[in-house]
């Protein structure tokens, strides 16, 4: 195993839908990439969002902005307008660029960093399907986008993009909401860690639960509940061997509040 | 975010299976590739079509080979019949190498283009389980073909495959079927659009459900059925923001009719 | 198709996880492959072992190290113990490398190989979630290891690893378990074939059902079950076109004898 090639770095391309994995439509966006991009590297970030479930799209989409390195291009297709008048856009946002409908999507991603949109057009002479904008219009993009590092006369105007209502949690809020719920049944907040004026971190109110934040699933006993600042920087409520979900009994939409 | 690397395309190679995700036999078949072609760009096209489900494969690969680059080869293995005497093929369909047992599985792509099918024999000296083809003929087959244009000795003579009965769906048919159902629940039939002599497009018959062709979601209220000609070109039964399968109530393998 | 370009092989990266694939955490680690390591190759192997069921994710594991080529580097994460002192190691197992928490995941490839663990610490200066080692800890060290070949000072101690106890199955033992279901019910054991002192082989006892062991699917009419060599060279009983696990009723641990 000797040190790898020094070649430069191949594009690096994402793909974030509600397509599910049982149809042949991601490979098909993959395809239309690989055709104007013939060496970049494809990732999947999850093709099980809810069906038309932007908010939950945008959610993961903002960690997925969080992790990749600067240059990525997302193409992120949950798009319950297709085949409407929605637009599509292209975000910079932290470095890399986002391809996607205008409906929410970056909403999360959108507020964390400082973000220039602008509007994505056809390009000229291209066969669009009306129903899958996806692998016509948005993966000759992402291609065109990673080979040439230009969209050129596809960009639009500047957009104001459409945003989805976060539910309360600027810096300091103490009143949230559940906004994920993942596979191990952790309860992600959209809420951040605070103290009280004298420096003690703020507990979490959730149902009938109140949490210490605590640093680790060790720090409680197997079976029991802890709140910690989950891996991509939020409140989360675990329970350590077993499902907040299930022991704590709270879904998405539900509130979360910090007391002292 | 540069022009990237002036570098020759590297070969892709798709996966097709009734495998599930659960399993490691993807990836053994993957690093049996790999082996014999070290860079390899890997697409899994689903490894979700139904235990056995040759037809289902069949259409799935036809899509592919209608998205993918000339040069691609497509690894399917829907297999029911390994550890019998069922042969394997390797056929050229729209600049595309498809390498799959001979049961069904290229019947839409074969009837679609113009197609080279040709025996595939196990390399001599090769040690194969006989329970996994796909692992230890086909991937190597890929690999060697990737890597060297040329499957040599392992083709044999040309071979007449098994097609599948297609539905009756000549270019005009008015009579043919559902043939397959989506995530998103959208009813895809083998029938493509026509016209009556005057010009105008026939309707769509789908059990009680009489629906004229329209161009997509848009042309309808939210939650309404339409047809339209989907992304593979065939009619299609969707509901805007629904499941065609849940309000039109039909299953793969239903009649559906054009009408005027 | 001509042959593929002569640059030397990319490094191979794989991922074996419990995290279902609802989720961004996948992505979140290969993310931090590509940031070290922009020309990796990277494969799933899965990412539905059940949660924090070690005993399946070593299984799939084995498999996996059985299957890919050598210098291949796999990152290992089922990891109940995440937030608690468990340590992490690095282990050269069939000239790969396998980077995972110390809880029994290298069980059986260990077993089965000459393998070299040693300890993995956390390069120093790192930002580490408390409860995302997978990618903060283990996806940066196969990406400097894939792209310098050395771990250097992360690599600790010579670890006697933590093996779980596998079901009694050296070489000649008649006593053993089924270990793991497959996608299609086919029921692999921990046994491999043996011979009575004339050389005829041992049949199965599994359940009520006694069979012998066969080669092929093709041996049995379809809907028979029957016992043969699998893929990963361990007895398994199958049902021709059908579920071994439905018809022959026997799940994870269960016993099965050899038998004349």
């Amino acid at each position: 195993m000797g040190p790898g090639p020094a070649t430069p770095d191949a594009p690096i391309i994402t793909f974030l839908t509600d397509f599910g994995l049982t149809d042949s439509y991601v490979a098909e966006m993959k395809a239309f990439v690989l055709r104007g991009c013939g060496n970049a590297i494809l990732v999947d970030i999850t093709h099980q969002i809810p069906r038309h479930d932007v908010l939950a799209g945008s959610i993961a989409l903002q960690r997925a902005v969080a992790a990749f390195p600067a240059g990525t291009i997302h193409l992120a297709v949950v798009d319950p307008g297709v085949g409407t008048s929605r637009r599509l856009l292209a975000a910079v946002v932290n470095e890399q660029v986002v391809l996607c409908p205008d409906n929410g999507l970056i909403t999360w991603a959108h507020t964390r960093y400082p973000a220039h949109v602008r509007e994505l057009h056809t390009l000229k002479g291209s066969v669009v399907s009306p129903t899958f904008h996806g692998r016509d219009i948005l993966a000759p993009a992402a291609a065109r986008l990673a080979r040439t590092g230009l969209l050129g006369e596809q960009l639009g105007s500047v957009l104001e993009p459409i945003l989805l209502p976060e539910r309360p949690a600027p810096p300091g809020a103490r009143a949230g909401a559940i906004i994920h719920i993942d596979h191990f049944g952790n309860l992600t907040t959209n809420l951040g860690p605070a103290t009280t004026p004298a420096g003690e971190l703020l507990r979490v109110q959730a149902g009938k639960w109140r949490l210490p934040v605590l640093t680790t699933y060790g720090d409680v006993q197997a079976g029991q509940p802890l709140t910690l600042v989950g891996s991509g920087g939020l409140l989360e409520i675990a329970v350590r061997e077993g499902s907040a979900a299930e022991t704590v009994g709270l879904k998405v939409g539900d509130d979360v509040q910090l007391v002292e």
